[in-house]
């Protein structure tokens, strides 16, 4: 594996794109082991930092994320993983997490999408 | 401003993605001064966590990037800003910093892309 420069939790920020629109769905963080078994078992991985545990995209919701293609930057300090996203990506119920668009001021404005499933159903049992 | 959660050192990972084509350049850090100055003067400006300094992107390259739009995530943890890229986003010469392709195993196999400037000729004054 390559040298990754995780930070001092020994995490690093991880973009997920959508593979074949090109639309950011979020922002999430891996550990060694979340990224091994990313790239290993082809579905997203992530490091839960709230809940201090992984945490396999799409578990709950069954919104799974394929991973089709994994590049690193050039400090391999951060990960871009492309995939095909299941549902939508954003647990409020967008198909990405980055809806809310800011103004000038940084105040949130508008949503830019409107929600893709009824989180209340997604996540009740 | 919205209640951004920056980290405890003050700051939030920032993905630029290219407003005209979808790439995602890169991933960089913003405390809430280069946020607001981003957003007011429209050009990135992101803090360097090695430098410990503001570092208004394109500075010494000209690669300056325009803001098109911003936006904030369901958790208000990270941005994502789309912007108009001049020249190339890489330190190395590369329009997005994401060309290092892993395998299944982690390791770099390829660069996806060619070098769009020689950064020892941008770099160099």
């Amino acid at each position: 594996m390559t040298e990754f420069k995780f930070d001092s939790k020994g995490l690093m920020p991880v973009i997920i794109q959508d593979a074949d629109n090109g639309e950011v769905l979020m922002l999430a963080y891996m550990d060694k082991t979340a990224v091994e078994r990313t790239l290993k078992e082809k579905k997203t991985v992530f490091f839960s930092r709230s809940r201090n545990k992984y945490w396999v995209k799409g578990e709950s919701s069954g919104h799974i994320q394929e991973v089709q293609q994994a590049l690193t930057d050039c400090d391999q300090d951060a990960l871009l993983v492309r995939v095909r996203q299941h549902g939508g990506a954003c647990h409020l119920g967008f198909r990405t997490c980055f809806v809310h668009e800011l103004d000038d001021s940084g105040a949130v404005v508008r949503e830019t999408q409107k929600k893709v499933f009824d989180p209340d159903n997604v996540y009740k049992s």
